[in-house]
């Protein structure tokens, strides 16, 4: 038997005991990064939930995170593209200073009612403290790399309470169409263990309730890549929206701490002038609605325009819980012209967006099922995989390659 | 908005609607022919089981199958790995007869019993089938690849009844360590029709409870990594030695047809001499034993020796559900050293294992999800994925090609 088990099994099981022990202390660091997080922007949501009015401040919140970032941010400005670029062709350690500036900013988003997610700011977290782990560890390239995929992994996992979806995600981000499975062990006991860390540290994630999932039939699977097809091109106008306003801001303002400024303006005009509150800061009291009662068609396209002007001129935090936002929403409207219950179309909205303008088909499917049960699984598996082959090949994330294209033209 | 939506959409709708059409068209073959196999498969275990002396034929089955094959079978003999190397390497149409050899051959397997699987039947089925339709309609050679990784897909899906770990594994199986998207919506659409057809045509999939599900603690993370490091290597032992068994009775026994006639005289030797009823056959009626009651600490063993031998000797079926009943013994094995319930690592061993010899693990563990529910999905994927990285760069399909190092050595 041993002459069957030569050195290669030695060689795995160093690999492994080494890498639960890298994996964990990433995980530990971004686990506890994000109950800070979370714990903060609970504060933060009910601050301004009580104050309406601190979204007339807005503007001026926006100013002073960018001029912050001006002054000593242009480095990690990027966020979660640095990353992915550093993974791709590392260069120089990603400075500790992300995680503290873009903690703060995406609390600072929240309390004045940006319209912005979170796991941007989990992800820059997990990064950039595994970063500096890498280098304080002295660590190669090639391992570095996949200390920082670790990283990834661990906060995305730690901020939605999804390690398996979080382990995939870390791999799936990288590039369009294709994974590579060496950094999938390290990934999934980061995600792991950053989960355990936060729920140690009395995380509590929302819960969300598909309350009844069809039998498949020909109807539920024609009705459900309907639906996919919708996600995916609401995905791919999110992307290319917040990519063109973006653009757009760039060209129009030259100074960047205006940016922000003008966004929060128009903002706070329109929280002004419409009853738009629903549209402002996080967004969980409608995604959870959208589970449990019918709401207004038009929800997911103004949650849309909110967060494209928020993340368009500069406001920090991520895209994620804007599109379980706009996904649900979707899903909810969508129940009445495909027959089908609201609470099932919103769970597949739920990630179904997520994975089209991310291009993480895999990793949203994961999700589902670590949300909404098993059950769900092979009708989120088809909404995520349609959404993504209909999202195009440009994501949220610009920095994210085409690795293989999504079909042939 | 419709200058946001320039002529990707519509390339991705037709790449849609074009490829719903071909996966179903492989989805009603692929699952007609999983339902006539499962049928047969079924009869001929009973019939076995009512004729244990049937046993005493097997040399003279094994031998008439290895007749036949090499008059007529000999270009389709490579069964799976000749799938893997022509959707690598395009180069001819794979002849029809793969599916009426492999179907009859691996029928008589299991009238006799011979120790072997299902699934390299429902993949080469589905995959002539599948090559045969390509060939009629004249795909040019790319749409011929993904055509034929459908046929494995489908036929994965409707023999097990897991349409989603049938998708993922017609994606994860042509190579170590990456996976390509390009083919994930045409398989999964596949897998699912499959699986469908299947179920109309009145399949009937076993049933497995995993009656409890320990919560999440540092034993019990540790303990699934442990049991996935065993469940590794035994698939890095079982892949080996399967191939050592192949390659030494090639080396002694010149004429192909008495290789199967040894090999069965052995086992049916063996089956005279030592109580071993158990280990000849799919062995169903032991893995669902498995999840109910304490068994030998040496079944898995047991099973693996007559495994080894049936297909190192030339019997037809397929690896799977042998590495499932070695997987699920193994596992139930375990319970008293890892102090975790034995169904529960019965179920991990299940897939972790064929996970680990088949380098899916992606696959292993969606399908983990789809037979014992979400709640078991990350103690899954982690001993899924620990197996894999332990299970040696050589699985069970010689055609796979190391797409990526499992760690750096």
């Amino acid at each position: 038997m041993l002459n069957l088990l030569p050195s290669e099994p030695r060689a795995a099981l160093t690999h492994l005991l080494r890498w639960s022990l890298l994996a964990s202390a990433v995980a530990l660091l971004a686990g506890a990064a994000s109950a800070l997080f979370l714990f903060l922007l609970q504060r933060a949501t009910a601050l301004h939930g009580q104050h309406p009015w601190l979204v007339w401040l807005l503007p001026l919140a926006g100013f002073a995170v960018g001029w912050i970032y001006l002054r000593i941010g242009s480095q990690v400005e990027a966020g979660n593209n640095l990353l992915l670029d550093e993974i791709r062709d590392p260069r120089a350690t990603i400075p500790l200073r992300m995680a503290p500036l873009v903690l703060g900013a995406t609390v600072v988003s929240h309390l004045f009612g940006a319209s912005v997610g979170r796991e941007g700011t989990a992800v820059q977290m997990g990064g950039a403290l595994a970063d500096q782990l890498a280098h304080r560890l002295g660590l190669a390239a090639e391992e570095r790399r996949l200390l920082l995929m670790t990283g990834i992994s661990a906060g995305f996992a730690s901020v939605f309470g999804t390690p398996m979806a979080g382990a995939v995600f870390g791999l799936e981000v990288l590039s369009i169409g294709c994974i590579n499975y060496a950094a999938m062990l390290p990934c999934l006991i980061a995600a792991l263990l950053a989960d355990q860390t936060g729920l140690l540290l009395g995380i509590h994630h929302t819960h969300y309730a598909v309350a009844w999932i069809p039998p498949l039939s020909a109807w539920t699977i024609c009705a459900t890549m309907i639906a996919g097809v919708l996600f995916g091109l609401t995905a791919m106008l999110f992307a290319r929206a917040t990519h063109a306003a973006g653009a757009a801001m760039k060209r129009w303002i030259a100074y960047p701490p205006l940016r922000p400024l003008c966004g929060g303006l128009l903002i706070a005009l329109a929280a002004y002038c419409l009853p738009v509150q629903a549209y402002l800061g996080l967004g969980l009291p409608t995604i959870m609605a959208a589970f449990q009662q019918m709401l207004p068609p038009w929800d997911f396209f103004g949650k849309m325009i909110f967060t494209i002007l928020s993340l368009g001129s500069g406001f920090k935090g991520g895209e994620v819980t804007p599109l379980f936002y706009i996904g649900a929403t979707l899903g909810n409207a969508l129940a009445p012209v495909l027959h089908l219950p609201f609470s099932f179309l919103a769970g597949l909205g739920f990630v179904a967006v997520f994975a089209g303008a991310a291009n993480t088909p895999l990793a949203s499917a994961l999700m589902a099922m670590e949300l909404f049960g098993a059950e769900i699984g092979i009708y989120a598996l088809l909404a995520c995989v349609v959404s993504y082959a209909c999202s195009g090949h440009t994501g949220i994330y610009r920095a994210q390659r085409v690795g293989q294209a999504k079909f042939s033209t």
